[in-house]
C-alpha cells in the first residue's frame, strides 16, 4: 500500500462495511480503502470479479454470501465482472477428486450460465454486471502463451495450496493439469483487469495467485482478495450444498419451505447466519426462538417479498408451534393401496426412497397422527399424511 | 512383450549387435528384438526417434555415440526420424539452471538445425533420415489439446525425475513450465510414432515418459526407450562438452589434434572409448600405449580417413614420441617483443588467457626448449614455441 495516498473518512467507512464478515487480502479493509480512494481519484469504478462455476448452476443461500458483496459494491457504484467458467467446464475435471466433472458442450455451458444468471438476479443487478466467458480468451491462447503463463509460478508455490498438499502427502495423484486451473482463474484477472475478486475462504490460493499472475503480466496494481465464510447447511453440519437438499435453502423453495428451514438451524448458528446473509445484527440478549423468527423472516422477505415473509410466518406458527394441520394442504385421489416410499416420493416429499427410508427411519412420517415405522407400510385408506415437521397431504380413496 | 511372436535369431542377433553398450528399457535386447521381429512381420521399418537441442550446434565425439547408433539402424534399413526441438529452442528454458537458455528466433532455429545436419553427415545418412520440426505440431495445438497433454501424467511422477526432486528437495524453484518440457518430447513420440526413442542416460525420465503419453494418447504398442552412457571428455573427468574445448573432440578438430587429444585420455578411459565410439574391441591384454593408438588410429580413419589417420600417427611418434619438433610447423613474423599469453593467444594454442595461464602454469609452455615460468614472459627473439604436448611455431624476428 503505497503511504502517499490520503485516505477519505469516506472511503474507510465504505471499506469497513464491504468487509463485514469478509477477509481482505493483502492489509485488511485498509486495503480495501486504499483501492477505493485510488479509484475515486481517478474517476473510475473499481472492477469487481467473481468466476462462476456453469456445472452448478443451482444457487443457494450459500451462494448469496458472495453475491450479497458483489450487490453492495454495485450500490457504491463499482462495476461488478462475472466471468463464465467456459475455458475449463469445457474441458472437464481429470482430477483424483471423488465427483468430477464432465466437460459440458458449449450450449450447455451457455444454458447453465443463463439460469445461473437468473438466480444470480435476485440478489446481483446482472443489466449492470459486466458478463464475460473466460472461453473467450482462454480457448484462444496460442502454445506459446500457455507456456509463458506456466512460468508464472513454481511447482513448490502450487504445492502449498491445502488440497494439492494434502493429496501429496498422503500419496493421492495430482494431475499436471491441475496445476493449469489455478493458473487459468489467476489468468482471468489478467483479461479483465480486476481490481478486486470475491471467492469463498477455500479460494485463498487461487485469488492471491493471481495478484502473482498479474505482476508476471507487468500490472503495476494487482488485485484484492476478498474470502468469503463458507456457510454450513440447516444442519450446522457441513458446508451448504444440493447434495444435502433437505439442509440446503434453495433460492427456489417456496417460502414456507425457506422459513421453516431456516427455523430448524441450531441456536449456534444463527450469528453466522444474520452477519452474511441478512445486513441485520444479531441480538444475543433476545429470546433466540424470537430472533430465529426474525431471520427467518428477514429472509424471506429479501427474497420472497413481505407478504410471502407473513404468510409463511404465520404458517410457521400454526402447524409447527400449535402443532396443528394446516387448512390449505393438498388433496390426492388414490385408486388403489399405494407403498409409503412410492407415495412419499409422489408427493414430492421427499428427493429419494433413500430420503424416504431415513425420514422414516427417523419417525418423521405420520399417517393419521400415527407414527409410520416400515418402508413397507401401505396407505389403503383416506387420511393425513405427514412428511416431515412441515409437509402434509389429505390422501383421499 | 506379447508372449506369442515367435521371435527368429536373426532379430535376437541384430538386437544384440543394437544394444552393444546400451540399454534397453523395458525387457533389454529381447525387448527390441521382439520390435524388430515384429516390425519384419508387418512389413515396415521400424521409426527410430532422435530430438535434437538446436540451441547447442557443435557436434564432438560425446555426440557421436548416439549417432553411431542410429547409423546401424539405417544399415538393416530402419527409418530415422530427426526432431528438431524448435518450439522448445523458441520458448527459451526459463528454469532455474544455471545455463539458461535464450529463446531463439525461427530463424537461428533453422540456422543451426542446418550445421548440426552437416556435422551429423559425418556418421549419419541424413538424406535417407526423416528431419522434422517440433515446433510444427506443438506451435499449432490448441489449449485444450495442451490441457489434455498435461492430464498424461502426476505432479508426483514428475517429481521422480532426478533433477526435479534434487531441486525440491533442495527448495530450488521448479517453474511450472518445466513440467511441460518431458511432456512436449514426450508427445514428439506420438506425433512421429516412434517405435524407439534414443538419447543420453540423462534422458531417462523423458523417454519413458513418450511411452506413458503414447498410452495417454490410445497407442497399443509404446516405444521403447534406448539409453546411450555419457562419455567423459579426454582428461576423463566430466562429461565431454565444448564447455572444456581442450578435453572434447570436435568433428572439426584437425587430424592431428583428434589423434593427439585421444593418446592423452587416461588408460581406465580407453575400454569406453573403445565400446562407444568404434566397432573394435578393447583388448586388455595389449601394451596401453600401442592400443590406445590402434583406438585414436580408428577414429581419426573414421572421420578423416585413412592417409589423414596415418599421417596423424607418424606425426605423434615423431613429435610426442620421439620428442622431436615436426618439420612442417607455422611459422610467425613479429615485429616486436610479445606477451607470452597474447602470442598462445594469437597462435590459436589457446581459446582464452585463462587457458593460457593455466598451459604455462602446468609447464606445458616451452620457448626453445625452455619451460616458460611467467605469464609476463616476452618473446623478443627468433625461436620455436611449443604449447601443451602438440602446438609448435617457429617465431621469427
Amino acid at each position: 500500500m503505497a503511504e502517499e495516498l490520503k485516505i477519505e473518512q469516506k472511503f474507510i467507512d465504505e471499506a469497513k462495511m464491504l468487509c463485514r464478515g469478509a477477509e481482505i487480502l493483502p492489509d485488511g479493509f485498509m486495503g480495501l480503502a486504499y483501492k477505493l480512494q485510488k479509484a475515486h481519484n481517478e474517476n473510475r469504478p473499481l472492477r469487481v470479479k467473481l468466476g462462476l462455476d456453469p456445472t452448478r448452476p443451482d444457487l443457494h443461500l450459500g451462494h448469496s454470501v458472495v453475491m450479497r458483496k458483489l450487490k453492495q459494491f454495485q450500490d457504491l457504484g463499482h462495476q461488478v465482472v462475472l466471468i463464465v467458467g467456459g475455458a475449463t467446464a469445457m474441458v472437464g475435471d481429470p482430477s483424483g477428486k471423488s465427483e468430477t466433472r464432465p466437460a459440458l458442450s458449449k450450449e450447455q455451458v451457455e444454458e447453465n450460465a443463463k439460469s445461473y444468471f437468473e438466480q444470480m438476479s435476485n440478489v446481483v443487478d446482472i443489466k449492470r454486471a459486466e458478463v464475460t466467458n473466460n472461453a473467450d480468451w482462454l480457448h484462444s491462447m496460442s502454445f506459446v502463451e500457455m507456456l509463458k503463463l506456466a512460468t508464472s509460478t513454481t511447482v513448490a508455490k502450487m504445492l502449498t495450496r491445502d488440497d494439492f498438499a494434502k493429496r501429496y502427502e498422503e500419496g493421492r495423484p495430482i494431475s499436471v493439469v491441475e496445476f493449469f486451473y489455478p493458473l487459468m482463474q489467476a489468468y482471468d484477472s489478467v483479461a479483465v483487469k480486476a481490481d478486486i475478486e470475491l471467492g469463498g475462504t477455500d479460494q485463498r490460493f487461487n485469488l492471491l495467485m493471481g495478484r502473482d499472475v498479474q505482476a508476471h503480466y507487468g500490472f503495476e496494481d494487482f488485485q484484492l482478495a476478498m474470502l468469503l465464510p463458507l456457510i454450513e447447511g440447516t444442519d450446522g453440519q457441513v458446508k451448504m450444498s444440493k447434495t444435502y437438499p433437505e439442509h440446503c435453502i434453495s433460492f427456489t423453495d417456496s417460502p414456507k419451505d425457506m422459513y421453516g428451514k431456516l427455523m430448524s438451524i441450531p441456536d449456534e448458528l444463527m450469528p453466522k447466519y444474520y452477519l452474511l446473509l441478512t445486513d441485520l445484527d444479531f441480538n444475543k440478549d433476545n429470546n433466540p426462538r424470537d430472533e430465529k423468527m426474525r431471520l427467518a423472516y428477514e429472509i424471506v422477505r429479501m427474497y420472497k417479498g413481505e407478504d410471502d415473509a407473513k404468510t409463511a410466518q404465520n404458517d410457521f406458527v400454526n402447524v409447527v408451534q400449535k402443532k396443528c394441520i394446516p387448512e390449505d394442504i393438498e388433496e390426492i385421489k388414490l385408486d388403489e393401496p399405494q407403498n409409503i416410499l412410492d407415495l412419499l416420493l409422489k408427493l414430492g416429499f421427499v428427493q429419494s426412497k433413500g430420503e424416504a427410508r431415513r425420514l422414516i427411519a427417523g419417525g418423521g412420517v405420520k399417517f393419521e397422527g400415527e407414527k409410520v415405522a416400515s418402508t413397507d407400510f401401505l396407505i389403503d385408506k383416506s387420511g393425513v399424511l405427514q412428511g416431515g415437521k412441515r409437509k402434509y397431504a389429505k390422501i383421499i380413496f
